[in-house]
């Protein structure tokens, strides 16, 4: 039994080293990591050092999306016991802020977020959390399942911000991790009509097993013309923007109905980006942005519990911890096969 | 007793004609129009002879923002009486459509709208209209405040819009008309900072009488470093963008606090402007947009009857029927100036 | 081709009489009624010839659960023809008064709702009705499915007022048409428990067929007890009262988790009722409350037709027109057994 | 310099002990209270020594309507320094249950609330609490209106449950301290009509110095009939009862609109009591319910700071902290001319 931690110092590289196994406060428990997802930040930190403002600096510890087996429990943690499986929800909040207050714990001003330096990730085999951050399985609900709660809680979250219910009528731009578990998401929540839209057809038939009702692909048809068809003439009510470029990001308001609602989830390389005011106020729309999610472990996991949502063919990648540095190049290398890479750690 | 109405035909004509006094319908009143307001539109329409897609074609009549004096009443109508004096909603929606019967019938598909071509304004001394659409003012509103009302609806459906309320803090860019009875808006609905952004000092002088707590000239100082001191460093709960300049409209994301609302209220000559997307997902801001108003004529008159709303100040000129075309030339060549114009008409 | 209605004048008399083949209007359509459903409030009318203040008059049809093919159009209509499946939406309102202007159309204050004196219901075989309230049916539906469309609506209200949504977890008092056709609407909208409780065995089996996850019977065990079980010790998100009994509008408040919701559906005799005001402040809870529906005909309809929801296993009789008076007899002596009858006229 | 606290133990006793000034931890201030107000819960326990499940055992504090002077500060608070005066907010909740991350912190399951037993109350002269919520009073601001900050949130909360907002008729039941807080409330939202309802006169004086634009005195007049003639014959927008009595309660959803919203704050000793379940399932009412408040001290303090209301008004009654006894004794007294009974320790 030993800790080892996968560590990134400058952009690309990356080695494990054996660091303590550390001890669980009285409130915390200490689990053993089974799974752990590569999502696209970590990628970005892994080859450009740094996400806007937030630079790694010094040894820094990637991933965020993380499931294992307790494996100790603090004194006072009564709902976890060892052996159970749990999903880790990474941002530790401070309670007391304005935003925490108002139940809007993801914009608390001190979150602290696996892997958003300076906090360290957790792509290592033991580590300690808060219990209350640390959310049961059911025993039909695998750890590699725990591990994409993470990527299917944005998706909840744009649906939620979006006001998917049934009968809601979806476009999703974008066809990567995170526009497909807002189609499963989607879907969950009722939704008639979940048209995706990418440029690869690959990625479109994973959205076609994840949920989606209709697919389109941008590189050989008309975005807009094929939506007004497909949803006879008039716009969608939810349009959700996954893929954070310019140019779909550019189609939401055009694509969305009279009081419709465009929902903003994809982060791009540059911050301002051209939007079509005109159309979004000439059809009062209501724009919805996503910053993670807040709230959603619970319902994520039984919601995949229930065979509601199935979380699992995003999975295009496997690695061990030893070849997290392939996982890592593969990601970076080839953006067009790599939906989630997922690294089993035991 | 004769009906002369303005009608424009090129940009920049104006003419009086004689035309029928207009019968009502069962379920209609006859109106003698004793103020008509010239909005922006009004002036775009008298100017460019179109607004977008919306063109003047043949002779029209412009003006809506208007009140007067019932002088006939359908067989049908109960609430009303000759001699009260109303205000007129100037939208005609169908109450069949998805937005009409979703009660957004600002959106209505098939919304007739005064001076929205085709369908003719109210600049004209005699109208018969819905009586279901003419709102009663009570003895102490005038028919002058009864023709201002249209734009306070404006300004309070932008602070519906963000959700302005008890101890809100609200930034309000641009000290135009509809600046101004936004933050007229705001102080009835109990926000406790009223900050209003304009380039010119004369206008920040009305925002003063209107409800500004605080007032920044854009040509003096920074905007953002400003607002930032008179809120303790966090953005404002709500932004609001009445200019419709493309630096202001670009303001609006920095200027608000994390988990804030921003209300787009203002339309620019370009649909498609840059927008700070990185900004508004990095504080998961909610963007809402306002396209005229809905249910809010009653609200808006009893405010003005209670006190809490004085809409006179935002008057800067005033001209009688015979001067119409000076009335739209002044507002064309002063800009600065003309806070308000309105027509006189009895 | 020959028009029958069935007409009753004192309780318990139905029988069938020939009127005028109706002649739609240039906004109507004419249809020619082909399944009717037999609701509480029509064998209330037949039982006791009145509900409340709401007394019948003279000769009166009963029936407002109709689907049908429409046999004739107005001249104005675009969306429907000759040989379109349809479901009628029974109410017509104003579009003028405050609650339709507020989209709040089921509220109006002259609503016209077939079968509430003094309006006539559609049991008949033809009817013309405004083609706006009438909403196609896609191939695979049928109209025995349309004729259930109203029903769903008031289940799907329910649930749209509790704010059901994915991982709700909801108990249904009542495992009635309406608590039935509520438990498949929760399922619809991705509640993750769904907890029936009725005092009839036999009602709790539709009641699994319909979504619900748990069936509780009141006969035979603690309602509140076996709840609390099922959920871990918690209350439900949302309690939704449909049998309106006095003992199961007292449960709905201790059922409740703290801040949570109840919504109360079902009607009583008496209307006043005890009620546990104490349980409900001291967990801060939501009382919503359901009368009729709104905006969801479209919303069922995609439903039924999506596969989302199965409304044929609530019908458990049915009969012909001519065999309408043995529909209603049957329904007014076996409570028990009749979950809904409906009468098919071709 | 010395630590008197207010005991009681048995039921209408009172006696002043002197004990340890508490120091504070590193992120808690201690402060030297100055005004601590009388509630009706206090006034409970000191004559009955319960209220419902909570029992006063062994000696008690009473008090939780608190504000004083910051006399030492812990090495980690920033926001406060020695001689701010500040209002301390009473609950302090676990940041970490579900509902406290859902925002709704006043319903926290492990909530410790001053004089909630067996929580220790505020009636003495030195307290040590966290920081974050002891909320720093305006230059002019007294401490005498920061205790009055509590009772106010009561009743901005209940204004904001029931949504009131610029334009809303408001009717309230019950004209005590809470009655009271709500009519400012009210008014300080921008409602159009403040109808206050209650037994005694005396009372309603109080009503109309804070905001009431009509009162009802129910001895002499039929509520309904009055109310509706005030109103036009509709119901109100927001029907709020704070009197806790059988009958008012009842009269809640008669005395609102169609599609009107009740709300419950008032207790009662009974939880069970009779609900006008048929009016309020007719008019599809909703019902909220008010349980202390949550996110509102400084929405409170800055409507004080601001002038938008003035608190001082309700106190009737103001002793010294060697009186408190009496202060108790007349609370429990003369129920119908104490409306706020205050005791001023410095």
């Amino acid at each position: 039994m030993k800790n080892l931690a996968a560590y990134m110092r400058e952009p690309e590289t990356l080695y494990l080293k054996e660091v303590p196994i550390p001890v669980p406060g009285t409130e915390e428990v200490q689990v053993r990591i089974e799974y752990c997802g590569i999502c696209g930040s970590d990628v970005h930190y892994y080859k450009d050092g740094r996400i806007g403002s937030y630079a790694v600096e010094g040894d820094f510890i990637l991933g965020h999306e993380v499931a294992g087996i307790v494996t100790e429990t603090g004194s006072a943690v009564r709902h976890l016991n060892v052996g159970d499986r749990v999903a880790l929800e990474p941002g530790l909040s401070c309670g007391e802020c304005d935003n925490c207050k108002r139940g809007k714990y993801n914009l608390c001003k001190d979150i602290r977020f696996f892997a958003t330096p300076p906090v360290q990730g957790a792509l290592q085999n033991y580590i300690v959390y808060p219990a209350n951050m640390c959310f049961r399985l059911p025993e039909h609900v695998s750890t590699k399942e725990g591990a994409l709660i993470e990527p299917l809680c944005v998706g909840l979250h744009a649906c939620r911000q979006g006001g998917v219910t049934l009968g809601s009528t979806v476009v999703i731009l974008g066809s990567g991790c995170i526009g497909l578990m807002t189609a499963a998401a989607a879907k969950s929540m009722g939704a008639s009509e979940i048209i995706v839209v990418d440029l690869f057809e690959k990625r479109l038939e994973y959205a076609l097993k994840m949920g989606a009702t209709n697919v389109v692909c941008a590189a050989k048809e008309d975005t807009e013309d094929r939506i007004a068809r497909l949803l006879g003439g008039t716009g969608a009510d939810i349009v959700i923007e996954t893929a954070g470029s310019e140019k779909t990001v550019l189609q939401t308001a055009p694509l969305a109905k009279s009081g419709g609602t465009v929902v903003l989830v994809g982060l791009s390389a540059r911050s301002v980006l051209p939007y079509n005011i005109g159309a979004a106020i000439g059809k009062e729309l209501t724009i919805k942005t996503v910053f993670r999610y807040r709230n959603l472990y619970p319902v994520a996991i039984s919601a995949v519990a229930g065979g509601k949502i199935d979380v699992l063919p995003v999975v295009t990648h496997e690695f061990t911890l030893e070849d997290a540095k392939e996982a890592f190049d593969t990601a970076v290398g080839d953006a067009e096969s790599v939906v989630k890479a997922i690294i089993k750690l035991f």
